[in-house]
């Protein structure tokens, strides 16, 4: 079954990665994408009077909203439609190098201070199991973009696939007690921000999981496919830390350039989302950490047993092969009927139990020197 | 033994790792958790005047202190009760951004400056063997939060766990020679952080008893054992070192920055805290250093081994199974009364003495060329 | 066949990489090599009044053309005829420091600032795959030198070999679109470093396709080709590093320092072109980290199969060679006609039978004991 | 004897490792010892004008001295007595803090600079084997602490052991050159760090020469005392490191910083002596470097051992094993009068020399096969 | 041969390392070594109107030189002689440290700035093999310090020993073009530090070839010299590395830094110079890290074989031991005609064939499940 599906998810993230642009091509291209499905978008706009949302059919709809509301927040689900996205590039008037950005998802996080808007380049995990059932415990990690541009007066985000991570940030603002709707454009953005880092807690609370497992198993049953699991989760986790690692720099970023999208007032709970991704990388490198020492380990418990199965062999064949070699001796036969020099012995009276003697005196005193050397019993481990 | 009680302690460690705060809450949110027991809370007020103790029964109490004594430290063993922290930060005016960080037990060492009172959390080992006895020698480190808040009159500390490390702190204050009762609350908050780091001196004292222990063992007897407590150690020193470098950080941050809260003459004391620090680190470094190098060592050693094990089961196979192959040629039944070519040898009147010779021979010959080797006793050594 | 090809792959490397110039060798000097093939120069004059193309036959024709077009674009492919470098050197005021980094091809990406102009040094893979198709996948892989000499008016670029990394880039300045054209010349040498840093992106894909299907059969199946593989991915990926690392930092230059030839509209777009750098180096070191692993696990699976290799020739022999010893004990020719004592077995009724039974129970008293010890079938695994 | 000594050295390290000072114990805090011995003191006061060296009986008797003379050179060997430590701290106006660290004798290097004094921690190693004969050449190493307190006219020194690396210094005062002399309190405390700093070349050549003979050895001779051997060069390399780094640090900051307590042309002395400790650390990190890599080649150098074993062991099984099987078959005991289908070839007329010609014809094949892969005779090795 | 001239090598090295300047000994200070050779001193004297080349036969006679001619240089081959080089440096002023720094050839590449001149420590290969020839190339690397002391109008120089490495230099001098001769004392320091950073060029090509020598070695052809060749690579690396590093510092510290000593004109070429030290340092670090990977993969390598010579040793030893079981079985002397129990098998007509007929089935079954886990001659390997 692994063998079966592992080329399709190869395959999958080939076209995932493969860079939509083609060297040389002139900045801020889109490449027209005919086959992509249409994105969804959902326009919530919002003020300390009162707010509205609307799914919104075509992109050409959005300008129109912009009346009498303070903030409006234009999240996109699907960034291949390029002509979507341009269309929305326009109204809003972002930057042709911002939305070539967008729709090449391969961005790591960083933030583009343009004149008229910010553009934040975050990633978040795909299929974030926010519940850390763990279903995606043993799944190769993959990361999806989520852009996110501030102006003044509005937010618009690009998510690359359909995902709840936003949800949370949306019920917020439903919630009635006003507080968030009206700390205008850039709480929101930060909200956005903090919802796309926080749901690597649990990812890695999974991952913390796993490298305890693998802890308890590498030591006392090394076994092959531990090795295989080790390498999914040093894996994963450097996919991890490729996404949190520019994260905490765009942050860093964030809340120290004066620039004029963040009030100071916001720059606060920047500075506490900043923090978290020190937790969390944090939390990274010391899993990378214990995981490479496991394939040490792991090689190291390997070689530990191998030894304890060579002594067993050498002990056995060290006792019964010199033995087996005196039965030879006197399984063979010389005759002793034609000269007395012949194999005497098996003609004497004491002959048999005088050999049986002779290699019970052999393998005991190879016992002994096995137990002197520490092969056998010693001290209590063999 | 180790079986049944590794999953309780990862199941422990999992339920203190989990933040409370789920992913996409507003910032500052405390979770109510009505199952948390109600932490202790004691208020030592004192001035140059004299010294006052009191358990406080409920956290609505403490506030009505405030009168005529000039430094008030409130400690509460235990944060799980958000009602409680958030009273008592209503009380001492603490920024929600720090209640939220107070809570949540997971935070790194660090210094938030706020405009009221600056917040600093330390982090230090849980039950600390004090003494160095070290029954606490094999078991796995855990560290706890201790959050300190320090304001220009008042110093409020939150630990997790009700626990000792303030008491020699307690005891200086008691002791009636005053110096430090004058001293305000700038050099109590530096006396608790000092004996928030102290507590890692005897730790890492145990941890180099162990190091020493295996650094000998490892050479003279590499055993499968080792490797799990060479790797427990590496893990509790990678958790120590994940709390004493940032602490480190933060009292860097405390002696260069300008804030009013520490008054340049603590300031000496900080540097010398520290200096601590760093001795702490360089310790810990050097134990991880060569804790890293023991596996390397251990897995030298066990192929060395194995080598010996491997060269005695060789020279006996060697020596031995030629000598079968000749004793089996002479134990064939081909009929000699048949025909002269059928092993004319075993009517020969020297013939058994013959092969004997010619098999001592055979094995001199072989041992002579494995001493030639240095395969056997050659310079000393097998 | 790996062997023919080799030293000749060898000694090509050795010719290119041993520098022209002699120890001691004035700076600035271009040694003579009379056997080098006249390099093909390609002249573009553009600006928004149109374009001309010209192949150039002799660099003394260049200056000729510098009438009434804003910009010059000369395109010289081959480095080795020093007379025709210095020619061109001359017609454009180029440095002689210059012109020696622009002949010696093995200078790391760098800019240099000189008074009348700037010298770019890039780097890019020789026969880039731009299809991905990776017919060039296993093979080493070579960078070559790109010079881009930016002055005021004009752009001098010098390949080692003629490649075709440079043909969108006429292709767009070909389009009639005019935007392009009217740009200038620093945008025009911005176009070319962002053609010559976005070839390696093809290349990366390749390496990424390279090193999943290595993960995939080094724990699966571990063989010792896919060592050799593994160091090959890993030295490509090397030689990637020294290219793009470099690059990055020139460009980061280019974008910070304030010099005159790139002006501030321009600067956007190198910004744009140091991110794909960033982007490339985080693919470059991902890949490397991935490879490092991969040998460590190769080592350990080679191990696992070892000890299962092991297990099965310890059980077997352990089995065998006692009872085998039994068998021989019985061989022996001891005269029972002789003496009572001499192999009385031989002749008891059920002397056969016992025996067989006998060594019966010691093979399933062994079985028993390996199974014990999970050597055999206990869970589910050998 | 190495068990013996083990121990009790591990306990002295102990002792000496610990921390005098418990945690929580106020700054400043000297704890008394009544056992320790009663240090050695000794004052020279020397001036342009001459030198008067004295044996001072007891810390009472120091300040008495300071009379008509310009500088005075206090060096006390041991700080266990604290009480003597405090007497002199008061007669110079010694910081309390500088107290503690000068009686705590785990300092790293460093200097903190007092408003009368600075404070200067080095450490140079116990038992410099100055002439380089190295029989402390396989012991581990042990460092010691030398505080130096320069003030405006006094240089205390606190060493903690009697020792002899001051001895040169001393020698260079009584000459009387007079040079020394005038050059007053800075030049002596420059001297004294440069001679702490310089012990530590002939330690460093010895440990050189360690690292040449392992790396010999190990390549051409493998053995398990050279794993030990290699492990505790490497703990020396690292405890020489954790002295001399810090101490570069220490020199750096003396150096650059402005404090009044060097002159001008003093400092041009401490960036030479600045530059020795650069030259150890390189001598350090390069031995360390090779010492690492000598247990990789240890390992390496022992599986290729293992190999050859294993192959002269396969060969010999793989040749004898089948021939013993063969002339197992004829021994067997099946009746040939019974049936002409039971072993009709034992009466052959030429059936012994058939099966020794087929046994040859075999063993030829075997030992062809092992030559065509090399395992035997090949290219000249085995 | 290796093991006789390696003791010889070690010594010379030793006496090289050794300092000459005793722990403690007052700074500035010159040994007086009587042994030691004179050392060859040649003065060239030139400006822009010409040249004069002269052997001077002593110390004393340098000064007497210095009239009429804008530059000097004094080259002095060998430092052992500190009588003559503290003439010269009184000569022309040079300061006492630096005289030391001279003497002492251990000094790391630095430059020393001084009121009356520079000091630049320079190192180079000893028996730099300019040609590539390489008969140096498995030799070990040592190299040799050059002082270079620049002054307004001198440029005095100190080899340890006579070499050729300054003499392209001298060639250039000597040719009468006139433009080196105009550009004073910097351009001709420039010129040296030039010319003994570039014979570092040749050298590396060298070990470049060995790196890949090895490289297609060391995976198909696993051998124990190679473990040696590839340690004395990386040791030769690393004595080349701490030559250049500080070396680039070195060339950094000149071209950033406003000393008069260099002008702005020459200090164009400085920079040109660093960036030959950079391409050195690229290649060292290329090289050390390939070399570093090849003692992991030859590991593996070897392990891989010893896997297979295990798997044939396993394969023969489970195929043959059984059967050697079974003809020993029917090799036991139980005698039938006592019982019809006793090995009646041994009368039955067809027994012979039957047992060979089961043999042939045990090993046929045998050799089937050998070949499902692909242990023989399943995917084309063994």
């Amino acid at each position: 079954m692994k063998d079966q599906n592992r080329p399709t998810r190869r395959l999958q993230a080939l076209r995932r990665r493969r860079r939509l642009t083609p060297p040389g091509a002139p900045p801020g291209t889109l490449i027209e994408n005919p086959d992509a499905p249409h994105p969804k978008i959902q326009c919530i706009a919002f003020g300390p009077g009162g707010l509205t949302e609307t799914d919104v059919a075509s992109a050409d709809d959005v300008p129109a909203l912009a009346d009498g509301q303070t903030v409006r927040w234009i999240n996109v689900d699907g960034v291949s439609d390029t002509g979507t996205v341009q269309k929305i590039g326009r109204a809003f008037g972002l930057h042709p190098l911002a939305l070539e950005d967008i729709v090449d998802a391969h961005q790591r996080p960083k933030v583009d201070i343009y004149e008229e808007h910010l553009l934040i380049i975050a990633r978040m995990p795909v299929g974030h199991p926010v519940d850390g059932n763990g279903d995606t415990a043993g799944a190769k990690l993959e990361t999806e973009q989520v852009a996110i541009c501030l102006g003044r007066d509005f937010v618009v985000t690009f998510q690359e696939q359909p995902g709840d991570a936003f949800d949370p940030v949306r019920r917020r603002l439903r919630a009635a007690d006003g507080q968030f709707r009206a700390r205008g454009a850039d709480y929101l953005a930060y909200a956005l921000i903090d919802a796309a880092t926080d749901v690597f807690f649990p990812l890695l609370e999974v991952y913390g999981e796993q490298v305890e497992d693998l802890e308890n198993q590498v030591v006392e049953q090394p076994e092959i496919s531990q090795i295989g699991r080790i390498h999914d989760l040093k894996r994963n986790l450097l996919t991890a830390r490729r996404a949190v690692w520019p994260q905490r720099e765009m942050l860093n970023a964030l809340v120290r350039d004066e620039s004029p999208f963040f009030r100071a007032q916001t720059r606060v709970y920047l500075r506490d989302c900043y923090d978290h991704t020190i937790q969390l990388i944090d939390m990274i490198e010391t899993y990378r950490e214990i995981a490479s020492g496991l394939i040490d380990i792991h090689l190291s418990s390997v070689s530990n047993r191998m030894n304890e199965v060579m002594k067993v062999l050498t002990i056995i064949s060290t006792i019964f092969i010199p033995l087996s070699f005196i039965v030879g001796v006197y399984g063979m036969n010389f005759d002793p009927e034609v000269s007395p020099w012949n194999m005497p012995e098996l003609g004497w009276r004491y002959g048999y139990p005088a050999v049986l003697l002779f290699m019970m005196t052999i393998a005991g005193g190879l016992v002994w020197s096995f137990w002197r050397r520490g092969w056998i019993g010693k001290d209590g481990r063999r």
